[in-house]
């Protein structure tokens, strides 16, 4: 049977790569690389130089997989993203048949930790779901940008005995979350905390973690905000895209 | 200055380490061990074996910092929690003070990741914010046994555009949380998601994740509480202390 293995590989810095993931890139006969668009350029190169630390030039073997374009202004978000992942999984399942040895091992190298906000596996489960093609697959787990935010902040995520929630722009925009005090936002493209200044809310906001683009800014919202929209807007000039998230930690 | 790293190191399989905690691993003079009473033999021995295989057996120096008692039965939790680390701090600060020379550099090891319920980060800031020893530190980050739950049940946390909320069993005790249907429960002595058993809820459960000990259980509550729950026992009988966690999914 085709096993395929779906690798987090950290938000950025290569040293952010576990023991078992860099067995397991050596492990790998075929990446798999399903292409992100806007950010991909970076993103292949940043890929490749980990392949190159950890695997060794030319030893390693990468199959593009173009991703079927996707309905982003869809008023059914949640449907529209199903769907797109509906085609995205056939049209992996042809590549991996196409590619991949009958037990052969295949690889997915997922930015940051595949339970968040990554559909890696939810396309594999799509695949196997399907049963047209016999595939097992597992998941090693990679240190997420949410980690990564809060270790080069030095603060925790909770609070003593409190919750914290994970969240996305989109959710944010309708209000914060209620019953929770800490909340980390994620796919945010328009920082939409700045609806929020007037409340006594500390933010811990940072891009590109990891990398040597790496931008942190902390302190009240009320306070930073218009200096996080000014750095945002010159770093996504700069680069063309811009990788982002934060921490809202409101005052009771 | 004296410089301290908070070093996240997993969940509790040596391959989840970072490159840069075993570089940082190898880097530290002397590693602080906050005793945790209970499950501190067995994980006295899974730390060790852990430097020995990182560093070398023998080569490395640990300073064992008993933990001032905590009142464990406080009305006000939190209000305990604090005092009990200030306290902490200030026999922290004393061994750190006799035990690590002016430019030496201390290392704390963290099973998951520092910044989720775990007080160390919080500690280090007491001493630095007291101003009587100066002191710097970093944060490594670690897998979470929230990840590497998600990954050994090759699971997201979050669905499609969706939230998730990490909380503690003391938190969910009061009520599931609203606006979210991903609940990840840490801390719960007394799988308190029985009470839910009514509802449309999947469970997704692990202990002693990433150990030879690892068991996992997922499927409707309804189903699967009373299998936990026995098996939870079991196992807490025959070790002598548990660590457990799970995701909850609501079905809307």
């Amino acid at each position: 049977m085709r096993k395929l293995l779906v690798i987090g590989i950290g938000a950025g810095d290569p040293g952010q790569l576990t023991v078992e993931a860099v067995d397991a890139l050596n492990a790998v006969d075929i990446f798999f690389v399903l292409d992100k668009g806007q950010a991909a350029a970076d993103l292949t190169v940043a890929r490749r130089q980990l392949c190159d630390r950890f695997i060794g030039p030319g030893r390693y073997r990468e199959v593009l997989v173009a991703d079927p374009p996707r309905d982003r202004v869809a008023a059914d978000y949640p449907e529209a993203v199903r769907n797109w992942r509906d085609e995205r999984a056939e049209l992996l399942e042809q590549v991996i048949a196409a590619e991949l040895g009958d037990d052969g091992l295949g690889g997915f190298l997922v930015w940051g930790d595949p339970s968040l906000y990554d559909g890696t596996v939810r396309v594999l489960d799509t695949i196997a779901a399907r049963g047209a093609l016999a595939i097992e697959y597992d998941v090693i787990p990679g240190i997420s940008s949410v980690q990564a935010l809060a270790a080069r902040h030095r603060v925790t995520l909770n609070r003593v005995a409190g919750a914290v929630q994970i969240t996305t722009g989109r959710r944010l925009a309708e209000g914060l979350p209620s019953g929770v005090d800490d909340v980390v936002v994620m796919l945010d493209a328009n920082l939409t905390c700045k609806a929020y200044r007037d409340q006594e809310i500390d933010i811990y906001w940072g891009a590109y973690l990891g990398t040597e683009d790496e931008a942190l800014v902390a302190g009240r919202l009320d306070e930073v905000v218009d200096e996080i929209e000014r750095l945002r807007q010159d770093l996504r000039r700069r680069k063309g895209w811009i990788m982002d998230t934060y921490l809202l930690r409101r005052n009771p």
